[in-house]
């Protein structure tokens, strides 16, 4: 289903209308001049089928999701769910071992947009959310994933069990990132995998830990109990990303 | 100086005051009954010097900078900031290499609350902040931070590239993350060492780049242009770690 949708903030607006999806319109701060806004209004005109509008600080801030849209604000459709199934085939076109994020519960808008612009950059294939106590795929979040919701796949399931066992037949491997695994560095991270991060304060969810394969776990020495839970999947992402390219 | 500092959420008062630092006043909600709120009030009866203050949601809620006080709000003196040779001295008390973040100009309190818990984790010994264009020791930052703050020593200073020139000459090498440089695994990040993180949109400043030893690039494999600065961060610092393990 689509729905109207906001994205704000000079790059994301920038980011969405490059990478090609459906910008119905585009709202500019009337009166403003720079070279940043100028490169967006350029782009706005390769694209015949988006609208522009110069319109008052009042409506944008009004449109504003979070305040931050910086004298711009695109109205676009919904960004779609993709299938899990959609994430695999992306792996197999490429041929490319599959490597995908699951997150068990992740809250935190700023922490989600942060994953997903990190499952871009370390070639992941797609994120896998949770469709109950989770956020979904707002505004803050296509912001803060910094344009990375336009090239990432990102699918929604009801239950994160069933999904690792599915994805287990199709030779995929799961680690979770737990207390009391073995040290990252230790584990064989190559191949097939699924990465799966856990909500910011109870982690991952006891049923979904039992079904992984492995525990991992970042080597720590400091006083408090954990990193943020988006600076911990990057962490173990690119320790996957290292063994890959071993 | 010190100012009077509000700390709120259940996990960060309870971390605040089982460090010892000094907090003047906590307020509780009253008729809230749980075992968290349980453990704060028993955590305060062992520190005399802690007043005790049950109140209205409106009055917490008057009291609150993000609004997610979850019925606990601790009123202490401000973080005081370290000094950059507490840092150092602190690294060769416990006899170890010092290790020390950078930050030239981190604007989000998430981001700097995120780097400071990533900082205790990785075992630094301190981070250092500009005092221009760049958020401050905030109750927002003390939040993200997740109790960080308590241990981790934070200094400000009002030249990044002095204060590199005065570390170099405590033996430290620099390693800034920035695009074109040589991929972080083929650095030699051990020893005593500085690793500087730039500003969310604009990087690391010129002058400070040109004065790091190294410049690390994180291997990227997507769409966009960069990682979120707390990610980046905690990838390149545990880059350290395990190089250090080694």
């Amino acid at each position: 289903m689509y729905n109207e949708f906001t994205i704000e903030g000079r790059n994301a607006v920038l980011e969405a209308l490059r990478s090609g999806r459906s910008v119905d319109r585009v709202f500019i701060l009337d009166g403003a001049h720079d070279t940043a806004l100028g490169s967006i209004i350029k782009e706005i005109k390769k694209h015949p089928e988006c609208k522009m509008t110069f319109t008052t600080k009042e409506k944008l801030d009004s449109m504003s999701e979070h305040g931050k849209h910086q004298g711009v604000v695109a109205v676009c459709a919904a960004y779609d769910y993709a299938e899990v199934s959609d994430i695999i085939d992306a792996a197999r076109k490429k041929n490319e071992d599959p490597f995908v994020f699951i997150l068990d519960g992740i809250e935190d808008p700023h922490n989600l947009g942060a994953i997903i612009r990190t499952a871009n950059l370390a070639g992941a294939h797609g994120v896998i959310i949770r469709a109950d106590r989770a956020v979904a795929l707002t505004a803050t979040v296509a912001k803060a994933s910094a344009g990375a919701l336009n090239y990432t796949p990102v699918a929604k399931v009801t239950n994160i069990t069933e999904t690792i066992k599915k994805l287990k037949d199709e030779g995929l491997w799961f680690v979770c990132a737990d207390m009391g695994g073995e040290t990252m560095y230790r584990l064989n991270l190559k191949g097939p995998i699924g990465l799966v991060i856990g909500n910011e304060g109870h982690g991952v969810s006891k049923l979904v830990s039992k079904n992984c394969d492995m525990i991992a776990s970042i080597p720590m020495k400091g006083d408090i109990d954990s990193l943020n839970a988006s600076v911990a999947c990057g962490i173990l992402a690119f320790e996957i990303v290292r063994q890959r390219m071993l």
